[in-house]
């Protein structure tokens, strides 16, 4: 059968990713099949790897930053050390759309030299490897974002002088506080799906378990991040798309309420859409190279460079305050808790995750309330009606420019409904608006049951009704996209991984939510599942990063130690 | 000629306000016509009033606070010698659409009789009366919004439960504070017009000088507030509705950036559009009682109660930082100056204000550069059409409810063109952001420029092209509708007033801009102009609610002592 030009543009630019592996890095020999062998992390990775760079690779971004804002390491072994862990992650899983190792390397070395004439580091990442999801522009590396029709040109526009010299405004506040730049991590086409997927990488599986998908849309930061082919990196969501790739591969994540992290300058899917908006945050390995993250960023005061960033400082009070909560002072901590949405029932790894979050809670004499909000279905119904404003007109102008085909977990409605109207929008923000209020209202009120004296201090639920999934079966957005349509401070923190000999479903039958639900439990298999990690969403109410983050640190510690 | 159905029930309504003034505060014998007492305020109202209701009344919202919330006035004396002179002012000008007085007193005396009991004030705004605009509910009262087809209804509902028994946020944190609620001001119908009209009230006229608008669309709030009738009161803008007003009645008036004040449960015009938001602002007679409304407003923590509110208490650091400026530690202010928007010259009275406020800025040692920032005439383009993407349909349907007629003086397209699709929408949004972004840059870039290390700290520029205006003749949005679509801050700071002896246009031609140019200054007329009052906007980055306002305060006390 003849190739088609689409074809052979995306198979170019999936050999030109991988020919900027160098050769010293390539598998040799044949990658076995993920039959033959699941999890790729851990062992299966390290074998590739000096003991050295295994070393600095499995150190945390708090811990790389401690040793090379002193000295202790350079930039430039540490920058090696993942890049060559990255290129490996991708020859495994498919989990970068671009490699630019000579220029990190080339950063890592003026850091080096900064730092030997200054005796400081350039600033609080200095000689940090940071992954950027390909929707970030960087100078001189191509954005495609998984459209065929975005190679060679800047998103879609061909002769842009942009094409190759813009930069994102994150991308240069990272510069500036000393990160290394290094590699751009696969997205699926319309970065709306829970899965990752394009015509260039193909697909991005699970690297714990390579049955199943990363998720996404920040699937490749996702993948390279379980594979410590990074300590860190930045994503985005705008209805689970950090939070969703962050529990399928036991890594910590956050979605960041509206104007904290800055967006300006990135490519995006259906920009302009105003109803329900996506937003900048960050993934990492731990907890605390989320704040490490979250709080250099807002130390660069984004909002001079990015008109939607609101000029509100890391608030170290609100840390503070959360700490002596979490210490039980005056009288500790309450959580609301929802098992599921009333719609579909999560898979049992993610039951047992939650069973866990809420043991390790009330171990630890918190109080535990049940959450009985406003219908995440109603939130869910408004994402989905967001999303698809445009009847699809924007992703199908993006496909049309290459003729691509269309993978099947797209979520976005692509065909070519017909667009809705001013007024149709209006009351669309206007019904998102009470939503708004009515879930605001539920929360205030739960301060009458808490004990505390104050409403919850935050929410635990699923991220998805599985753990991982299996390729084309993500069940529903109803676990995540009612925090963007909320606008609230939503942590992913990981608990645990898919256990054939323990999760299993209920012998005995039970009454069905519906049809989704139905198929979802259906769609459990203990064995394909095995491994999948799973992780919980502990949310806040709207602007609450600081406390989350707080709060997702603690609690992440305390399920670990609980489960070790 | 028979009356129509719409104006017989806008006549009730119109008599039914007239008749919520008890008989001893009814004007007795004929007023004046505008052409025999242009000038209502001081001297004429004052006559109608005991020398204790004046000293009461013209004492301004914080000299107020004092006394009541230390118990040297009874909240029932103010109230009563405020609602003694809103029922004047409405009888001089036609300013408001609400009066419930007893409610007002009822509430005075709970107030007195909490103090008595407690020795305590209830709140900061313990026996303060606070106006608010026809677009908040308060419980027991309707709310029109200038709509004849809302008469009897919620919002235009028939038989909706929150007729009458609704209230706005806003008007709960007031009432919290210990705010005593008498009256509803005047606003245009479809609160899209730069001066007030509506079947109801029929027009708002300016009360310095009533051959002229007392501006729109806050502009009921305006002119009772200038006639002291409120010591101040809340407004909101979209496109320059607190700010026209503020300085078409010499007063002072913020329109801060969206999420600061809270809107929740308020009726709106074209609600849900989502490209440029009106948002809620108070207007004062002094700058000390913006400060003082919004400060209160922030400590109830309206993020509680409206989603829309964004978690920032008021910034005391900020108020201390910029006070310091002010003393010229270390290195004194920086102001931006630009006197016209490149379309539409200011009529003389304007020009003289701006170089009133200019010279005082000099005379300080404070730094003045020329700000020559990107069109904006490109935002008032973006506003324009973020007002009309609905072509109307919105405004239609409401008048569509009584079959009224409109007013020439409406801006918004009424005319039922076709709504723009969800694309067009989102690409005006791109557009909008991508102004605010070349915007921020500029700003950012003046730091090169004004020798104290920074950017400018504030802009001053015209609200209008004229003094007050003369009805239907409003000549543009130009010079207020750019901070809509940046968002920023912009306080009103009054400066002076029209005077036909020194106001006069220049002998020699000029070059005009064009046509609308050419225009506005042949409607100047310095004898039908004299006395109307001219601010000039003062206007900072996003959410700079603080410093703006501790900056009007400086500049508007400095303008005053230079003038006197």
């Amino acid at each position: 059968m003849a190739i088609t030009a689409w074809e052979q543009t995306a198979a170019t630019k999936r050999q030109s990713v991988l020919n900027a592996i160098p050769e010293k890095w390539r598998i040799k020999g044949p990658i076995p099949t993920p039959t033959e062998q699941r999890d790729v992390t851990g062992a299966y990775i390290q074998q590739f790897l000096s003991p050295r760079e295994i070393e600095i690779t499995e150190t945390d971004a708090v811990g790389i930053t401690e040793r090379t804002t002193t000295g202790r390491w350079t930039a430039v072994e540490v920058a090696e050390a993942f890049c060559h862990r990255a290129a490996l992650a991708h020859q495994l899983v498919n989990c970068l759309h671009e490699i630019f190792f000579d220029a990190a390397l080339e950063t890592a070395r003026v850091l080096d030299a900064h730092y030997t004439m200054t005796g400081q580091p350039l600033g609080p990442l200095h000689g940090l490897p940071v992954s950027l999801k390909d929707q970030f522009h960087v100078m001189g590396v191509e954005t495609t974002m998984g459209y065929v029709g975005w190679i060679n040109t800047f998103q879609g526009k061909t002769n842009d002088p942009r094409y190759l010299t813009h930069e994102s405004e994150l991308v240069k506040e990272l510069r500036a506080a000393g990160a290394v730049l290094y590699c751009k991590t696969s997205v699926p086409m319309t970065l709306m799906s829970g899965e990752t997927m394009n015509n260039i990488i193909t697909y991005t599986h699970n690297p714990k378990n390579r049955l199943l998908s990363s998720g996404g849309s920040s699937g490749g930061e996702g993948a390279l991040i379980a594979l410590r082919g990074s300590p860190a990196g930045f994503g985005t969501d705008i209805g689970g798309s950090i939070r969703v790739p962050a529990s399928f591969n036991g890594l910590y994540g956050i979605r960041p309420s509206v104007g904290r992290m800055p967006y300006e300058g990135a490519a995006n899917s259906g920009d302009g859409q105003n109803t329900v908006l996506s937003v900048v945050g960050p993934l990492s390995s731990s907890a605390s190279g989320l704040i490490l993250l979250f709080k250099t960023v807002l130390g660069a005061k984004p909002w001079l460079g990015d008109p939607g960033v609101l000029e509100i400082p890391w608030r170290e009070d609100i840390v503070e305050e959360t700490r002596k909560l979490v210490q039980g002072k005056p009288e500790g901590l309450a959580f609301g808790i929802i098992y599921d949405d009333g719609q579909v029932r999560p898979q049992p790894p993610v039951e047992r995750a939650m069973r866990i979050a809420a043991e390790t809670i009330k171990s630890l004499g918190h109080k535990l309330i049940k959450w009985e909000p406003p219908s995440h279905q109603t939130a869910a119904a408004i994402a989905n009606r967001a999303y698809n404003l445009d009847g699809g007109a924007d992703v199908l102008q993006n496909f049309a420019l290459s003729n691509e085909t269309i993978h099947p977990s797209v979520v976005i409605d692509a065909s070519g409904s017909p667009q809705k109207t001013a007024q149709e929008i209006a009351a669309l923000n206007v019904e998102k608006r009470e939503y708004q209020k009515q879930y605001l209202d539920y929360w205030n009120s739960t301060a009458q049951v808490t004990g505390t004296g104050r409403p919850v201090d935050a929410v635990i639920c699923p991220v998805a009704p599985h753990a991982a999934c299996i390729p084309t079966k993500y069940a529903t957005i109803g676990y995540t996209a009612f925090i963007n349509v909320l606008d609230y401070t939503s942590a992913v923190v990981p608990v645990t991984n898919a256990d054939k000999s323990v999760d299993v479903v209920g012998q005995e039958g039970r009454e069905y939510f519906g049809e989704l639900d139905r198929k979802t439990e259906g769609e459990y298999d203990a064995d394909v599942f095995d491994g999948a990690p799973t992780g919980i969403q502990l949310f806040g109410r709207r602007l609450q990063e600081e406390k989350i983050l707080v709060l997702a640190e603690y609690l992440g510690e305390k399920i670990k130690k609980a489960s070790t």
